[in-house]
């Protein structure tokens, strides 16, 4: 019986320890501020107040968190996370929206981590642990090859069904123009109206006063922006805004 | 050796079973928009949701997150998040304020789940699955007896110890004055510069007009708004605003 005890331990342990190599060390506790903490702790902390946008301007994800937010990105929390923002848009569309159906209904949505996922680059390239190499991941971007963020594509689709004028404005330049066509046709996102990049006049602004700065012109040339859809603040903070504004989940990088 | 590994995968199965009794429901999987989701994914992703401001004028906490929602509430993890508020704030601190030094220098605080903490409440009161019951709500307010939340206090006395005029706004009724002050200090919370609370003639407008139309007084005072805590996006957006709002996490209820 002991015998038994004994074996049943010992495989149990080597079980245990086989399953949660990963874990441990996102378990294994240190003292901050009086309080015993995780590392898994500390990281979801991180990852929250990025979203409650409490912290901005990171320009990295630090080094011990790289591995939880990969994790983050690539799990079935953060599809669930990003379904449930769109599912908020259509309770908003059917209980808020009085559509004018004369053509001047419009919507906004940003394009990369938006409806395109630019995760496969971040994945090959240290999961926003390094450092931004812009020529690096503007060659990927041209390259045509981002995949549909489902979700917002569902989003698009019913926008464009109701007959709103969908306007795209991204911080991409105007040289990733035809690549970036490519890649939303390619994969099965089309019928927009505008497609807004940056020329080299926009490069002083940040992107936050770009975005605004757009958004300005298509209100005054009489659009009635509904609301917009984007993964950064700066895609959906500044004036004159839209109606509503709604914000996807991204830990990866912040852009101001 | 057979007999060993059933006896052995027995207890296993046992023991699993004891220990995640609990868990076992939130794992359950269903299918939502083609997705296989757990109920804990689905009340992170509302949870989620709500700090990201999508998720708005909710009544009550969904009855299924009701437990998920109480564990986070009274977790290390809440604490931890809100540390990491704390932390931001201090970064804030020495890197952006250029204080007046002059008495002009101020900072607003909420009161409720901002300096003290109403989860003893709701912990008794179904953790925000039932419909508000001000009588009540005010009611225990009234006792004073509210535990304060140590990492903003560490922020009240960093703020004292620089200088910085403290100016409270809470959606708290004027009625609860001495209760709120008696509370206060008593949780060794002091050496605030006003007090501002609900009167009447504020209880027609919502809270998000009441609190820009107190700082609007108080800018037009003279006073430099360097920043705001709160844990409500009410508490810290509108016009006009701190230079800075920082928002700690809570999904337990919504104040428009």
């Amino acid at each position: 019986m002991a015998r038994n005890v004994i074996f049943c331990l010992a495989i149990f342990a080597f079980l245990l320890g086989f399953a949660s190599a990963d874990w441990n060390i996102l378990k294994q506790k240190t003292k901050i501020n009086g309080l015993q903490i995780t590392l898994k702790n500390f990281c979801e902390a991180w990852r929250m107040n990025v979203e409650l946008r409490n912290i901005r301007d990171f320009e990295v994800v630090p080094e011990e968190c790289v591995s939880y937010i990969g994790k983050y990105m690539t799990s079935s929390q953060y599809k669930v996370d990003s379904e449930r923002t769109i599912d908020e848009i259509n309770v908003y569309l059917s209980t808020n929206c009085r559509f004018q159906k004369d053509g001047t209904d419009a919507w906004i949505f940003d394009i990369d981590d938006t409806l395109l996922s630019t995760v496969p680059y971040y994945k090959k390239n240290g999961f926003g642990g390094q450092k931004l190499n812009l020529t690096s991941l503007e060659e990927w971007k041209s390259q045509g090859k981002a995949p549909a963020l489902e979700h917002s594509v569902k989003l698009f689709n019913i926008l464009k069904g109701l007959g709103v004028q969908i306007i795209l404005i991204s911080s991409r330049r105007e040289t990733l123009r035809t690549a970036t066509i490519d890649n939303l046709v390619d994969q099965g996102i089309f019928g927009w109206t505008s497609l807004i990049l940056r020329v080299a006049d926009d490069e002083s602004k940040n992107i936050q006063s770009f975005k605004s700065g757009v958004r300005k012109q298509f209100i005054s040339d009489g659009y009635n922006v509904w609301g917009i859809l984007g993964d950064q603040w700066s895609s959906i903070e500044g004036f004159p805004n839209a109606k509503r504004a709604f914000k996807l989940p991204n830990p990866l990088y912040y852009v101001a």
